[in-house]
């Protein structure tokens, strides 16, 4: 019988104790699995942007270098976490082993091929060996296994579609499905940064969501973005301004929206300094989402206070019930957002 | 007739263009009302303590060299804002005048006597005099006049208190207000930090909402303020840890909640790290509420996710409707906290 180990994969901290698995220095990758984990076989690591970058450069492009340094970093703490950046990745692998707990209670099965949408930072992982480095897309082809939680999140990668638009999409899952909770029939909806990646989603699902009587505005850097979302109908209205000017983004925001504040606003530039910019639109009462990991915690509660505004603000959360399915289905749904996407990400 | 600015208060930034005068380096702080203006005569500063601290030991402790410190900062930006910790304070003042479209429509008359409860890093101020200044509780006597915005909030202060107390109490008026609005009958509520002073009324708050299906449980660092808060009954449970160990923190506190995840969770410890165990003791669905300045909003979004936690993780919005209000009349209902408050903060 298999032991049972801690949801949250506690029971594999090494050092320090007490903490968790992503802020811990070094954790356990024995490649046995626990009676609620599950064991993969990984093929491919996508390191993160900032994180590649960073040891790559620190070992002058040379790839041997690079090689090394990964496989010494993953050695020493159990987990790909580069200790500079602190951030991982996610790996691409197929499942070899279901915990007994685990098995038949969840949408898995041996053999199925799946992305992790946890971070490598707290994913216990063993390289046996790197067959190739990539560093145009900061991606590693490794033979190597690794282990996700009982509270790991993976996405099972799709037939209808190819594997790098599956990533390129599941990279910013979290957005279009908290767009998808969060916008109700008629709101108004003001969505700063809607020509990226998680913006267009974010357009698409609100647009989705509003009906007839709603009012999707999106706020973009030029007036080529604002052109291309209004011709991929992705919005009501589209708005050039920075969201680093707060008073220019609230005059331009409310002429659309016939004067009215708005309901909610999604900030998802990642630019500092937004935070006014998403919070001065939005009525009393109303909602502003978060989404941009440059947003200033004290920034947007003292922000909110200075001008008197009692609106509900959200820290955008990556993880959601089926982020990665609702995702997905906005590109089945849309072939012009598909078609957009392939161009643009792959 | 007179002229009407900006509701936040933008007519009177001089630079740079664009930004709010919270963020602004230099703004007007000509004493005439526009037509959506109060004009006050001030007579005492609360200068934030970080920044009082900052000048006082800039000028080695010197009374005079603080008092030409003050006078200069005001006088080249219109606004008492320390540049180097960006932070400001409140004032008490007197209504002098009020904005000829806002007169008879708020809850204000001439002669009423107020704090002020947006931030002086964005209120016009000219100070004509400085009587005195008292650095043992960062309050600076002055002879000077300010201005508070259409959005600027304020607190009549009340007859039947000190107003040492009231402004104690409403120095972390939003904490216990969004309390009011957050906790349902019936409901979970773990309080990190109980014993604090936002964290006694967050406390007293929630033990009101839950009713007696309830469950109010505070984290402390000591059992003197475990013992503490249950001889004032202001939890079902105190238990002791630190806010520094989700694991620590998980455990406790599941153990006085019948082994559940809670509805709802309020952080309030003044120390960063702490975003893990608020998050984790929460059921999919339930909310997190950062009160904490130190909170990081990188750290509480990735974390969540990591977790796999479903959580809507809210950013501490210091003003909500009637928050001085509802602040104040804590302690007006319990003389027992109104004691504790008397002996221990003023």
């Amino acid at each position: 019988m298999q032991k049972k180990g801690n949801k949250y994969g506690t029971h594999r901290v090494i050092e320090p104790q007490g903490l968790l698995t992503q802020a811990a220095k070094k954790i356990d990758n024995t490649m046995e699995c626990y009676s609620n984990e599950i064991l993969c076989d990984v093929s491919a690591l996508n390191i993160d942007s900032a994180s590649f970058t960073q040891i790559y450069e620190a070992c002058g492009k040379d790839l041997g270098k690079t090689e090394q340094m990964i496989l010494d970093i993953v050695n020493e703490r159990g987990k790909m976490q580069n200790p500079v950046t602190g951030s991982g990745g996610m790996f691409i692998g197929t499942v070899r082993e279901i915990g007994e707990d685990l098995a038949g209670k969840i949408d898995l099965k041996v053999g199925d091929k799946i992305a992790s949408l946890v971070s490598l930072s707290l994913t216990p992982l063993k390289i046996n060996k790197i067959k190739a480095i990539h560093p145009e897309i900061d991606r590693v082809d490794v033979d190597a296994q690794a282990i996700l939680f009982e509270s790991g999140l993976y996405a099972k990668l799709p037939d209808d579609m190819s594997e790098e638009l599956a990533l390129a999409a599941l990279d910013v899952a979290g957005a279009p499905a908290q767009t998808a909770k969060l916008v109700k029939p008629g709101d108004s909806v003001l969505i700063l940064g809607g020509a990226g990646k998680g913006g267009m989603m974010c357009c698409y699902e609100a647009m989705k969501r509003v009906g007839p009587t709603g009012n999707v505005v999106a706020l973009v850097i030029c007036q080529e973005d604002a052109d291309l979302l209004k011709s991929m109908n992705l919005c009501h209205h589209a708005i050039v301004g920075s969201a680093t000017n707060p008073v220019e983004v609230l005059e331009k925001s409310l002429a659309v929206n016939g004067g009215k504040e708005y309901d909610v606003s999604i900030l998802i530039v990642n630019v500092p300094a937004c935070e006014m910019a998403a919070i001065l639109p939005v009525h009393d009462n109303g909602t502003v989402y978060f989404f941009s990991m440059a947003t200033d915690f004290a920034k947007a509660a003292l922000g909110a206070e200075g001008c008197g505004k009692d609106v509900t603000m959200i820290v955008g959360n990556g993880y959601t019930k089926d982020h990665a399915e609702i995702t997905l289905s906005e590109l089945r749904e849309n072939p012009q957002l598909k078609a957009y996407f392939e161009k643009k990400y792959l």
